[in-house]
């Protein structure tokens, strides 16, 4: 039977397709590859419009080897400046804050917002430099419905808006989810392949054995045909997961975690019974938005090696509301909080099963995990393997 | 002087053997050679009997980046199943327990207790899934005397008993070491090359520098003796520990340090004198277990890396043996829990100067250590280089 | 502009000069590079001849994979051993002590102070062993001035004196460091090329930014123009920190922090205003001694790994100054326990910019850099890049 055969890539007959084989998961080679062709090439999740409010607002986003400064300039505009001094490379900024020029905290070298070199004594004294050539490098950034993402591609991409589409931008918009704050992040080292976190996120398969306080609010088979029939393999797309009838937000109760309300529904529109919220999703390199009426929930892949990788969730809620009084901290971030240790638990044994000679591609379903053969199929052909 | 020669491997003339030069313990190249040449293709020791007593019983054996399920069938057979799911390779088993089926933890695929594929839903619906090919894959199992022994050689190796030979399995069914449980174990990480821990368990040289505790009990110079006579490279042996005479047992006052005591001795046979008990050694991959009229200790080593390695010490007694009536547990365990951490700090030490531009192989003595010679020379074929 | 050229080594035109390419920073074949053409082929600073007094007294010095006893022998001379035995390779000695022959710890090989094998029983019966042969291997010493120097080159380096030459000698000379003590010790782990180390060290640039405390005392102006014109790049020479006008010592109030004063200074010669202390550096291998009437500190860099060192410091006073009577620890140790680790943490600040894709080398200054110039040109030279 050709599935059993160890030495290929993904197997797709008519009706079969694999796992990859281990080589993907395991070698050095391999993930140096992957983070040229794919992570180096893709759009990024790196924060929310209200972490940078004010112009001189600023955070760094790091992944990999590559730390930027994600700034709003003098003109109000998001630029993502390189995190590394001209000079002599000094990673300047740690964390956030608000400034009127980036000074290097080595040899005081200055940059004004926009990244452009203001003052570079000693140098100047006597030396011929061109100071239009020692300004910050930049990221490409787009900021989509109050998300920011940023790329490290050599030639820019198609903006988030574009690949979304009308109806994701839509669906997105309905919840105006400019108009949320970060109030709760975490971050799970997990000592596995960053594939196997794409993987067990495009299918939900694994929920009902491995989750089953999500199990109580979602709607698995719901969700099962939504990847079957929704899912297309772009960097940037919609998201949307399944409640069951009648719930309003993916909480551990069910009910809405903040009272304060997002878009429509905070001005009086009730929640339908059939609405599950809206989101998106990065890919093959993986972040996922998941939004309700009351809050959302982002969860970001890093890679970190060729056997490790961390999971950061972010959890937001509308601008205005108040801790204590519109909600409490654990009951928004509780289902998820439940959730992902579940998960990071489940693939770090994965990735001990895989490491081992008797691991072998094993077969796909046909019904319940086509969109890991969509994603599987999207990095595969950025590899140029397709 | 040849045996000053560094660029040579082992050196052999009439008189004079050395140890090992410097990339044989540092190189991961060697390594990688090491586990394929040797480790898989070695008898290794996984564990007893009195650990899957019972239909279901099943314990997980982890060595490298390898996992078995040692479980006893319905049928009463003792069998090694890669602990590797066939669907997306998930290690599904850790620790020990029972079970009448092997249930997969991601996505509930279940196998029956001779790793035979019996559901896969929803991968059935609709897919031409043949069952057959899908079920766990195995490895070979040995067992001898109550001692479970398992290896990843891709073809089979001869039984154990074949190997010990009828006096080795005779001095063993004496003390009747099926009847045996375990009571303590430990784990020693220490960062030296595995070799080092061979080298150093197949000469008692050391023992009047390093093991002051141990040398109360032993006879070093039968052990010189026994080294130098009965020592034989094959894969699974016989070892004897000699006991200075009229101690019992290898324990820190000689005494036995459990009443209930094995094999004939149990039924009232008194101890001889000049008894040292009896034992067995797998190498060059080491482990060897030490058995005496009341107790065993079985040390096993684990490579984990170039320069580093685990070292597990197992202590067993008499299954109807009751702590606090028949035994202490400090009394059974004392001796070797005095004398491992020796070794370990000893081999960490001597793993640290070899990786020193000055280190050479030295000379070995003749009369010492014959027994390195010998067993150098096993992993030296194994390896192909002689 | 040709500065920001990324793939080319240093350059150097007439005006411009700038760091280096990100790889020698980053890489693991550099490193090992850096271990054979550098590390192994310059002084290093080993210790304090106030750590090996009497005959039999010793001390290992260890870096990288090296391990040295340094030990004073029965006829007064100061040696390098290496810390290998030559039977089985054993590390035999650790930390300080005092000796009358090296016993190995494994096999009780023994050697004497000269690192003679004494005795190799039970190799010796029988066994025709030419123990001329069998002696501990050596590496070259110099001691200049009570400071302890080794290689480990394998053609002999010229002597520390006369690479430092009579004027830098006459300098240390005169505070008779010889007749001091180490009084406290510490080692900072920096995940940094070492290589960074060095650059910090020969530039005080950085000062005004980084160094508060460091500013009130030293005077920034002097030193740049010290090391623009007494900078020369040798393997070891002289370095004077310079003090502002009419403080007595580098403490954190300017006053010396112990009263038993050095050489001259503690018969009664006052400390003239305008005295600044003395002191050496070794490079590209980087230590340096910063020497004032009263105290010394002496720090020095261990490269662990392309993107890794430790940095030790080492502080010392007049061996006949009493604790608590004459200095306080906190006194003599206060200025450069505070400012070291300012620069360790700057320093993985700098290696983490250096490790992202945005790093070019950058143009240094001319007036207040040349000492870099100097060094990564000796540096280069040393590769055989030059
Ligand atoms: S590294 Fe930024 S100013 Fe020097
Ligand atoms: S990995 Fe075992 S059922 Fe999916
Ligand atoms: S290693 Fe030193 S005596 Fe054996």
């Amino acid at each position: 039977m050709s599935v059993l055969d160890e030495n290929d890539s993904v197997i797709d007959d008519d009706e079969i397709v694999t796992s990859l084989p281990q080589r993907y998961y395991t070698s050095a080679e391999q993930f140096t590859e992957d983070v040229e062709k794919i992570w180096k090439r893709q759009w990024l999740y790196a924060g929310h419009v209200s972490q940078v409010k004010s112009p001189g607002d600023f955070f760094t986003f790091t992944i990999l080897n590559e730390s930027l400064i994600i700034i709003r300039t003098r003109d109000n505009e998001i630029l993502a400046l390189h995190n590394v001094c001209r000079h002599r490379g000094m990673r300047m900024c740690e964390g956030s804050g608000r400034a009127r020029r980036i000074v290097c905290p080595y040899h005081s070298w200055s940059y004004g917002t926009e990244g452009e070199l203001l003052a570079a004594s000693p140098q100047q004294s006597g030396l011929d430099l061109d100071f239009d050539q020692l300004g910050l490098h930049r990221a490409q950034v787009s900021v989509w419905q109050g998300l920011i993402f940023v790329n490290f591609s050599p030639e820019p991409l198609r903006e988030v808006e574009d690949m979304v589409g009308p109806e994701g931008t839509a669906a997105m918009a309905r919840l105006e989810p400019e108009k949320m704050k970060v109030i709760h992040s975490h971050v799970y080292p997990t000592r596995a392949n960053w594939k196997l976190l794409l993987e067990n996120g495009v299918e939900c398969y694994h929920c009902p054995t491995v989750h089953h306080e999500f199990c109580k609010v979602l709607d698995p088979s719901a969700m099962t045909g939504y990847y079957a029939e929704d899912y297309n393999a772009s960097l940037v797309q919609e998201l949307v997961i399944p409640l069951q009838y009648g719930k309003d937000s993916l909480t551990l109760s069910g009910n809405v975690a903040s009272k304060k309300l997002l878009g429509d529904f905070g001005r009086g529109t009730p929640i339908p019974p059939d609405y599950s919220g809206t989101g998106f999703m990065t890919q093959p390199g993986y972040t996922w938005g998941d939004f309700h009426p009351d809050h959302a929930m982002i969860a970001t892949c890093y890679p970190t090696g060729p056997t490790s990788s961390e999971f950061a969730a972010y959890w937001l809620v509308h601008e205005d509301a108040v801790e204590g009084v519109d909600f409490e901290v654990e009951d928004v971030i509780g289902l998820w909080a439940t959730t992902h240790p579940q998960d990071a638990m489940t693939l770090e044994r994965q990735q001990a099963g895989i490491e081992s000679s008797a691991y072998i591609p094993g077969p796909y379903s046909a019904s319940a995990e086509p969109a890991i053969t969509g994603a599987l199929d999207l990095y595969l052909r950025m590899l140029g393997e397709r």
